[in-house]
């Protein structure tokens, strides 16, 4: 078995509700230094060995991540 | 500035609906090699240099994730 990490973020530009709404609760709970926070998604795969990481990229672009408005870096564990 | 990452997955034991229904539709779009698959939260912030790790951690615990049923790493970028 092979293990690969995906991160999926915005692109630049890409407006982040989620990410902007938790930098202000931060704020209105105390945490007054935060200066930017971005959400993506962290995504785990366990495959078989036969898949390379060009397999998991087509995954990528397929399903896990929406490449209009969305990156994604792949790392094998 | 710093700049950190958080990375948030489920506990062990705990059921992943969205990693359990995207390892599915993997197999129906012919990805059939993928045995695993969860889906966590990925987080870059941006903070004042007086801000340290310990602080972060107290972000995670109080907001960014749910400590019950989460697990969180924080990486310094």
């Amino acid at each position: 078995m092979k293990r690969f990490a995906v991160y999926v973020t915005s692109k630049e530009g890409i407006f982040d509700p989620a990410g902007e709404n938790s930098r202000k609760a931060l704020k209105s709970l105390g945490f007054s230094g935060v200066t930017d926070l971005a959400i993506g998604k962290y995504i785990e795969l366990e495959v078989e060995d036969s898949n390379t990481e060009e397999e998991v990229a087509k995954m990528c672009e397929k399903l896990l991540a929406n490449p209009v408005i969305e990156d994604y870096k792949i790392k094998e564990l």
